[in-house]
């Protein structure tokens, strides 16, 4: 196996964000590669679900990762060790997002030529990130149960740039005082558009959706 | 019961934080009022965790509760319905953490005089509240079992502000893969000061080594 590669990000140079996300965009679209920003508070599980996604799309698509944390390299270990995709890591050195000019620094990092499908899994966090346009072609945002089903109310810029909301950890369901009804009215009231997909990283429930939504996705990108 | 006052902070005038944090912990220490700035990811407990406190310690001390969160009101109502301790929600307008000026806003809008023990709960964010003194007098961080025991080395700052670290959710620790062990080795790496008390705010489980702590702490705050 490759030795993870640690890159410490330099502060970005651009002032319009915009124009450099939408320039990264055109630039992933005319090569065919698709990139999705995962996003989500800590500890909702986005590394076991981007492992066990890559683990179901990775026979068809050519896949790698961008893993950004404030320091730490477990992300980017774990989905290596499990999943053999090439993943690199991303130090913010503090700071609590990512922009177009970091999320370039970090495909270039990871020497992308030849990939499908990019994952970039942000830094963990349900305010800053949405913020800021990565360059990304669609945005994941990840909740799981335990976060509590009154979180779109809370953090409302969030799940409005959402293409797809994924309820992680279904599985604990009957442990939690949390009612789909209630979320998906919350959700609802932030967006009226996004998909919604509960499922189990854990225990493997809902994830040929997910999969499925992903493989869908990219394919009507690159058309 | 008395309406609900919601607070639209205004951006804050100082240019330097530390010095309006200081002047703010000064007035504070002057009128004998305990500030508590208790930071979390978003879904970690704060609110359950903050009304069961208050419901063990208001016999003994006058207590206000300053909420913040981007927008909504339900963690203020569902404090002043719970716990009859007077309670504001601020609306941050977006912004991803608290800083003194801001957390002074809130402390005048609830009408601080004659309290003894003010909590302040922060943005739900595990990144950007830690980089701001907002003028407490202590700072406590919650995490949950759901979150991860990796958390600590992934959110560095965070952890090395605490003066305490609250383990909530314990009840759940069999359904999670949370190691004690592995938290407390990251915990201490970050911070070897700080206090630790696990809790469950839903069984009642260490909450009375909880008010304690807050108890000890604010009376050698007022000596």
């Amino acid at each position: 196996m490759e030795e993870l590669k640690i890159i410490e990000l330099k502060e970005s140079v651009f002032a319009d964000n915009d124009a450099e996300a939408e320039k990264l965009r055109g630039d992933l679209k005319a090569r065919g590669q698709f990139l999705l920003n995962l996003m989500s508070s800590p500890g909702s599980g986005k590394t076991t679900t981007l492992a066990k996604l890559i683990e179901s799309l990775k026979g068809r698509y050519k896949i790698g990762v961008v893993e950004a944390d404030i320091d730490g390299a477990v992300d980017a270990d774990e989905i290596q060790r499990e999943t053999g995709a090439r993943a690199i890591q991303l130090h913010t050195g503090g700071m609590c997002h990512l922009d177009a000019g970091m999320t370039r620094q970090g495909i270039e990092s990871l020497d992308a030529d030849g990939l499908d499908l990019i994952f970039l899994e942000n830094v963990g966090n349900l305010v800053c990130p949405a913020e800021f346009d990565t360059g990304a072609s669609k945005c994941a945002v990840i909740l799981s149960v335990p976060e509590g089903d009154d979180k779109p109310l809370k953090y409302p810029l969030m799940f409005e740039k959402a293409d797809v909301v994924i309820l992680n950890k279904i599985d604990v369901l009957p442990y939690f005082d949390f009612s789909m009804d209630t979320f998906t009215t919350y959700l609802r009231a932030r967006n009226s558009h996004c998909d919604l997909i509960p499922i189990s990283a854990k225990t493997g429930e809902g994830m040929d959706k997910l999969a499925s939504w992903v493989a869908d996705e990219m394919e009507a990108w690159r058309k």
